[in-house]
């Protein structure tokens, strides 16, 4: 196996190589009939989608992962929407930045470039195959996927129906390619290909992170958990600071941009509180609280300290007062991780401090956490959110699967 | 030795933060103010690198690398210029970029962020004590220094400095540190404080740089050598190529971004050897040659396949003669080290073909290899140049210190 790796990664390498100097055009009519084709071969990619499912069903897999593992019409129309999409966008290679001229007359400036060779390891839905390869494509990058067991098959049938889009637009297939076995070990081998591998993104679980990171010879991104905080102002407009609690909170409980904490000003907490609890209690949300909420609310459960610092990806959502914007400031310095804070509040210079102060890969003044996601902020897709500053932080699309090079236009200039 | 980093680095993080939100003006005026003490205090720091001097001139150091040691009235007047220079330049934090609307009203862009605490390894000059301090100071960082042996007392009396500078400005002074020994063990711990330091930058020789990426636990930016070419076209104006391929070798040859190979264009070589050749050995340049090469220059040593690989740093340059641009272009894909690579060329076609496919961290059409230099490139002054592609590739500025949060203003925005 080990040798059937390394060789593939080779391949990607000289594919890289020729994606690095590809033509948008043919770039886009890779995307383009990767599109036409997901449409045409439906029926192919239903047949081995329906093989997993049979597997994973015979396996015990749950209801809820079954659901995520399905290849539905509607998953279909996504993905073709995202490929045309990702498609039209602007080409980012070649792009040149800033070229001005230097005092000896030499013209300078930065020219966009791929990053070359991409590992993308992945546990979730067979759509992310999809996904990261056109992102990848688009930015003139080769990429070697290792997805989960379940959506073996699936994975198979669209980096086959993939490829043949790529040789359509008289790319080379290789530039995407499925490590041919599940096992663990795969991982590993990725993990050692330095100087094969420009980058590698893990995507899932904490402990696939971490395996990662540990590993990894080459640079990760990589997002940590997103223990996530809502600080509702005393200048908040209750309704809404409720709506974004609540939309933050049970839209889509299970991701990583989902709201786990809420801080409230001690002058709102009591016009607040009682409103947040009736919705959320609605929703079916558990609450737990500091002492201080629970004097508002006398039938919250008390939170312990580990509440502070977890995670919950469920419906469960923590509560606690705080009596000034600071105070607010400084528990999320302490427990946050980076990943996504908000604040409502209707003071300007409250808002202003939170954008400036907070160190998070997205924060938002008087909106839901729920939105950072690619698709959201207007990248058309995403490969992953880094929650690490070098590189990318925060939502990665197109551009950050890319980097500047410099570059010098001269008559002759010598250096005195 | 251990705790005492530790303890070091958590003050760093501390001073960090005060560092983040510190105003434009403060980080100026701590910038402005050191310009200054490096004039007034310049009894005290002579008197320092004078005990660095006498120690090294005991322990056998050679003439050149005293010589590197040294701080003259020189010296100090380009620190000062680069000081007021960095501190009149645009402060980067804070720098809002493409603040967009998405359709549902949410504004949506980037904010220029400060990474936090960088640690900083290097064996090279006590300038570099300043340079790298001040723009990390500028970016809104803190930084942590374990600078060469030799140096030490030099390296003391300029944090001394740096440090009062911080707090005239009322900015904490731990956010400028120097690690009180120079024992390699040192180096191992600021390698394993994972969670303390965003970023490590090693400066120095090939071994140190090893070292530092095999035990990091954090982002590395580091350099690679310079194997670096100039392909002189058939089109080239000949008189230019032989100064530019001078300049690169002779103006300082031991330098990364000095120039090590020569390839040329078969036509042009028979014209273009002999005037490099006189040219070269007049300025002491030993020569070596592929065997086209030396039909022409017969007293031209032969070239062996590992003269391709090195990296000399040193008076010597090696010849290749080539039959077509793709040669030159696969020769460099071959050997080259991401570095720093030229053409010299009037073919219009042709110089734009090596700027797009050339991988370096620098392409330069019509100039020297010796401009890879942060000051000539317009950076103000560089804390070294990355061949990595991740995060920062070529030389890396204040800019390259920093990084980009994501930020959304809404009213209210939730998602569907």
């Amino acid at each position: 196996m080990i040798g059937e790796i390394v060789q593939m990664a080779q391949n990607a390498r000289r594919a890289a190589r020729v994606l690095a100097s590809a033509s948008p055009a043919a770039k886009a009519l890779a995307l383009r009939r990767a599109a036409a084709r997901l449409q045409s071969e439906w029926a192919l990619l239903e047949a081995a989608n329906r093989q997993d499912l049979e597997a994973a069903e015979a396996g015990g897999l749950s209801r809820a992962k079954l659901d995520r593992l399905k290849l539905t019409p509607r998953v279909r129309d996504d993905l073709v929407a995202g490929l045309l999409q990702v498609a039209e966008m602007p080409d980012p290679v070649g792009e040149i930045e800033g070229l001005s001229l230097r005092p000896n007359g030499l013209q300078v400036g930065r020219m966009r470039v791929p990053l070359g060779v991409i590992g993308f390891i992945y546990e979730s839905r067979p759509n992310a195959t999809v996904e990261a390869s056109a992102l990848t494509l688009k930015a003139g990058n080769a990429i070697v996927l290792r997805g989960g067991k379940e959506a073996f098959r699936s994975n198979e049938a669209l980096v086959r129906l993939l490829q043949d889009s790529l040789l359509e637009a008289g790319l080379p297939g290789e530039a995407i390619q499925l490590v041919p076995t599940t096992d663990r070990s795969a991982i590993l081998e990725l993990c050692h290909l330095g100087g094969l591998l420009d980058l590698i993104i893990p995507r899932g679980g904490k402990e696939l992170i971490e395996l990662v990171q540990r590993e990894a010879r080459m640079p990760v991104l990589a997002h940590a958990e997103g223990v996530n905080h809502l600080f509702v102002d005393e200048s908040a407009a209750v309704d809404k600071a409720v709506d974004i609690a609540l939309n933050g909170k049970v839209q889509r409980p299970s991701t990583c941009n989902a709201l786990e904490k809420v801080l409230v000003h001690a002058t709102i907490a009591p016009e607040f509180l009682p409103r947040l609890e009736a919705a959320m209690t609605q929703a079916g949300v558990e609450l737990r609280g500091c002492e201080r909420t629970r004097q508002i609310l006398p039938t919250v459960k008390a939170a312990g300290e580990e509440d502070w610092h977890t995670e919950y990806l469920d419906l469960i959502l923590t509560l606690k007062v705080v009596d000034t914007l600071e105070e607010a400031l400084a528990h999320i310095a302490r427990y946050g991780s980076n990943h996504t804070e908000a604040i409502c509040t209707n003071d300007h210079a409250h808002a202003m401090r939170f954008l400036r102060e907070v160190d998070a890969s997205l924060v938002l003044v008087n909106a839901s956490p729920r939105f950072n996601d690619g698709f959201q902020l207007g990248l058309g897709a995403e490969i992953g959110i880094s929650t690490s500053k070098l590189h990318a932080y925060g939502v990665m699309g197109v551009r950050e699967l890319t980097t500047t090079k410099w570059i010098a236009l001269g008559d002759g200039q010598v250096r005195e």
